[in-house]
């Protein structure tokens, strides 16, 4: 699946509770969007339950088909977080109290607060790099190519800055959409054609209700602005032909 | 990782605009919670791009694992619609008109718009069963234990009560949660202890922000609700122990 032009990444999102549909994942999302901004293409998403062979597995799998892989998840202090230990045990690694890991929690807890509890955060494997996080103290971590970041959305979100000098990124995929009143049967054919005609652009096309009104949103995604231009204005010639309304591009 | 006790199921997100970030998938949630109900477990998605070999792979590999493997995505009429043919390479299957939906699509429309577009969209392995949609018209359809659902939330949701009387759920599985404010290191080793004397209730922490307040859920899940009572009595004892405040319970 690897691709010389392209960097590609696989992300885990571990927790029962994706699972169950209590909670709604949104990280894919995030993750996904920074990726992007960095020219790495995310190819996969698993979802998998606190389960430490599925984790283990699935690590496993992933980081040898893809260049870098996130794990969003179970790195908390309670006894369902077992990511860290998950991952030591996928990498073969000594799973203990990491020394600057646990030098960062005492500075960021008071005096007496550093107990016994939060002390778990510190334990991964002992040869990982730490991924600070400026939210809420307790660092996420990277072996090789496979990084482990916090479940919460927005301590998640946070620690995406700080990961960004770690990754080598291919060229910044760009992304435009056009939003027209119509619906996918009429332009199949047509946009089919362009999308022939241009085989190095993601064309995908997205039937939307908007206001009480039906459309279609064609995203057009590749890494050349000139390769998007030229879909663009075949895109029009059938749009003016058909005499379908522009409802917005982006 | 079948079970003879749980029916357990799969769900595969097909879609590049999910990958990409510019979606947020809300179908995972919406099959979780419904399956719940009907006593089946969720124990893995995968996110997917639109690639005949990527998704007869991922079907493949899926259906062999679970009771059910439930698809979303890619049966529209457009060229990045694949679904269905990917599904009849999967099961090795003829891939062509079907005559139901073709009639089924004819009542649909108005003389003369059944065009040759929307025609696409009766094409799939010849031997489906339709799943209605009393949404848009467009079926779906099962092959064996594979069930495939259109990417439209809206629509998706309307079929699931197309579907339910085909599958064999187990005992529904009950959820409770309590919310407490607490951090979860306060409470790790005490969730620890019940959720080692119940080992069959499924016993998760998640802490929260609300109100600018910090707190932590805490989920239960079993099919037993005598199980459940018996955990949220040794929780209530340690919170009480520990003086913590109960924010709600639900």
């Amino acid at each position: 699946m690897k691709n010389k032009k392209e960097i590609i990444a696989g992300i885990i999102i571990i927790g029962n509770e994706i699972l169950s549909g209590r909670t709604q994942d949104t990280n894919t999302s995030t993750i996904s969007v920074w990726l992007n901004s960095l020219g790495i293409k995310v190819q996969e998403v698993r979802v998998i339950p606190d389960i430490e062979n599925t984790i283990i597995d699935t690590v496993n799998d992933l980081r040898k088909k893809f260049n870098y892989v996130f794990t969003s998840g179970g790195i908390g202090p309670t006894h369902d977080d077992i990511t860290a230990e998950s991952i030591s045990k996928a990498f073969n690694l000594n799973y203990a109290s990491h020394k600057e890991a646990i030098s960062i929690l005492e500075k960021y807890y008071k005096p007496g607060e550093f107990t016994e509890g939060r002390q778990k955060m510190a334990w991964m494997p002992t040869e990982a790099n730490l991924i600070l996080n400026p939210t809420s103290g307790a660092p996420g971590f990277n072996v090789e190519n496979v990084f482990c970041l916090p479940g919460v959305p927005s301590i998640l979100k946070s620690m995406l800055g700080g990961i960004s000098h770690k990754l080598v990124g291919g060229e910044p995929i760009l992304s435009h959409t056009i939003n027209i009143r119509t619906v996918e049967s009429e332009i199949a054919k047509s946009l089919s054609n362009v999308q022939d005609n241009n085989k190095d652009v993601d064309i995908g096309s997205y039937p939307f209700f908007r206001a009480g009104k039906l459309g279609v949103a064609i995203v057009l995604r590749s890494s050349k602005q000139s390769k998007i231009d030229n879909c663009i204005s075949e895109i029009f010639k059938f749009i003016k032909e058909k005499n379908i309304d522009i409802v917005d591009i982006g």
